[in-house]
């Protein structure tokens, strides 16, 4: 029935019993006996579904798919095996029955409420637990080809937008008006509809549209460029600030697509731009390059952030890199996946290695207090050899 | 410099320190002594503002609202005075130091992830605990006339999208067009940009059209018209599917003003409708004039369901009422404000009575499996004797 509307992709049998895999040796090295999945987005990843239940995963036997809700959309998106149950009740009667309780169970304690968490305990009847959210992050960091297509044709989308923003971007329309043409643009061609991020209080619009003193008010947000909203209440975002003549304006957008969120930005300006954005502007776009040139598999992620901090310095412009005063932040990129904040987290002590298949985005960003922001965003996927780009086409400032 | 591109109202101080004292009194009912708030929306509620840090309630003293960052914006917006700190550890120093985290502190439960209440005990260093939630919860549900004020400006952004859903639901047009279109005057008209649904794992759309069989796929979501979506990774809202003549198409919106939710739905037809809709197109109706007539402050919310409940046995819908088969909801309300699932929640279970100043979205709902649904919804406010709408104008069917 779905197939009548929709035309994307369900998640292939193979890719997911190699998830499932991945997450059971880092399990087992954890001392691990079961993991007993919750969250949304970590359950569609290792069953392909993400109606209501809970995903149990021991070490030699399932996984377990309990499905509480929706379970006729449930058998048509899983190729596993599911089990139905009316209540969590039951989820513990069957795990209890075959002695899966027993060992040390692996929960996602980053996500996981205390009272949901007390309500495990006390309805499935366990008594040792540790934290899984790192093995599951872990694991997700590293994606498949079918995972890469979907960043790839998500990627689609974002290029797409991007070009008619070339048309949006006009002197004396408000942040939100371009929002707004975009973000239609974007949902007539199948935006998944929100972005996701992990973590309490995450939340995080799917564009956001900054033209001048706006992108440069740090908000509780850790992002270089947060917008000022609308409202003390939704403190982000574009707001009814108007784009003016050398002003550049940024536009931060992720796409969405069956699930794979992309995140890039463009600066626009129209007319010439203003003296003092310029040595930003070609400074972004060096380091840019410079990433390109020399990361790949094996760089350390500390190396790329060191690289572009120092490239800040030699221009002059330490103090604006990556935000200003209380607004910098600590990283210039980010793991993307089906969450906008997956591993790897390009900073300067976070020691880590690039691995082939990891997806991230890289934005070196400068603010300037109180007259604005300027940069560039791109993703790169660590391939076989060296990093490539999600998108195709330039990322130069666009003269309007 | 907000003022110059806004002109959304700070909450006024009165109204911040009653809620404070409202919430001292229902802790020292309960035995806490320090709540300690850290969700976005509850910190926004008792303080004005929403910049990153904790908030700290004593029973006779402070309150003290710690700002990690954003410090420039949350001076702006609160009238309390901010207490400005580095990090956790120097909150935890300033409340050793004055001897509060010595009795039972609470905390917000509901939501707060094991790893970070774990990291609160640890870095704060307070032993005795328990959950403050349902007390913040029983304070936000009965609103003041400022919360009443902006909830009302917010069904207006509301009605006036109503409006222009009449230009925009045609024949053969998908659910995603007509949403892009109509979010894209609602963002113009500065919506806040998302809503916000307490919890783990709850995921909300700003809008979702559904034009036939679409509404009546049951997804994990807790609605009983909650769309198929584009995509097992976003199981729920507008998708592809076309407006068919004589079919209802739905259309449940949420107004997103200052923070402030209101979720109202409203049925349009391409052409004369369907015999099989007839019927429960009628029996909405009458359900929401019913209640608009006999309830109003001490009303037992369990009444309003039950008499819902038996208007739609003796239409014969039973089996319709509120969804169909697993797809069925135990509700046929639920509170608004900051957040749309807040108290009081109309079931046949809970008891609750209304009490002036409360506000909830009213939603008989009809499913039909394979076929569609088709219903209304409107927001309420329990005033001094009746009850009052938030929006005015007509909910009926639209006929186009």
């Amino acid at each position: 029935m779905l197939k009548q509307v929709g035309s994307f992709d369900h998640v292939p049998k193979d890719d997911l019993l190699a998830r499932i895999d991945r997450l059971r040796h880092l399990m087992a090295d954890r001392g691990i006996d079961l993991a007993l999945l919750v969250q949304n987005v970590d359950r569609f990843y290792f069953t392909g579904t993400m109606q209501k239940g809970i995903v149990a995963v021991p070490l030699d036997q399932g996984p377990f798919v309990f499905v509480e809700k929706g379970t006729d959309r449930a058998a048509m998106e899983t190729p596993l095996p599911l089990t139905p149950v009316r209540n969590d009740r039951e989820i513990g009667d069957i795990l209890r029955d075959r002695r899966l309780l027993a060992g040390r169970v692996g929960l996602e304690l980053d996500v996981l409420p205390v009272a949901v968490f007390e309500r495990m305990k006390r309805v499935l009847g366990f008594e040792r637990y540790g934290d899984v959210s790192e093995q599951v992050k872990e694991v997700r960091a590293v994606k498949s080809a079918f995972e890469l297509d979907q960043i790839v044709r998500s990627g689609e989308m974002l290029t797409r937008v991007f070009a008619r923003a070339r048309e949006e971007v006009r002197e004396g329309r408000t942040e939100l008006e371009i929002e707004a043409a975009l973000m239609a643009a974007s949902r007539e061609m199948g935006h998944q509809g929100f972005l996701r991020m992990r973590g309490m209080n995450q939340e995080m619009m799917t564009m956001t549209v900054q033209a001048g003193f706006t992108g440069a008010v740090p908000t509780l947000l850790d992002a270089p460029i947060t917008g000022i909203g609308v409202t003390p209440a939704v403190p982000q975002g574009s707001s009814f600030k108007k784009v003016e003549r050398g002003v550049p304006v940024t536009i931060d957008y992720g796409g969405g697509y069956n699930g794979y969120i992309t995140d890039e930005t463009r600066s626009f300006v129209v007319g010439e731009l203003a003296e003092v954005f310029r040595r930003p502007c070609e400074t972004a776009r060096s380091i840019i390059e410079d990433v390109l040139a020399f990361a790949g598999p094996g760089t350390d992620c500390r190396d790329i952030f060191r690289r572009a901090e120092e490239m800040a310095r030699k221009a002059g412009l330490s103090d604006f890199f990556m935000g200003h005063g209380e607004g910098k932040v600590a990283f210039i990129g980010h793991g993307l996946g089906l969450e906008i904040n997956e591993l790897p987290l390009l900073t300067a002590r976070h020691e880590r290695k690039l691995k082939e298949g990891m997806v991230f985005a890289f934005e070196p960003k400068f603010v300037l207090p109180d007259l604005g922001a300027v940069g560039i965003e791109i993703d790169l996927i660590v391939g076989p050899e060296r990093l490539e780009r999600v998108t195709t086409g330039a990322f130069d400032l666009v003269r309007l």
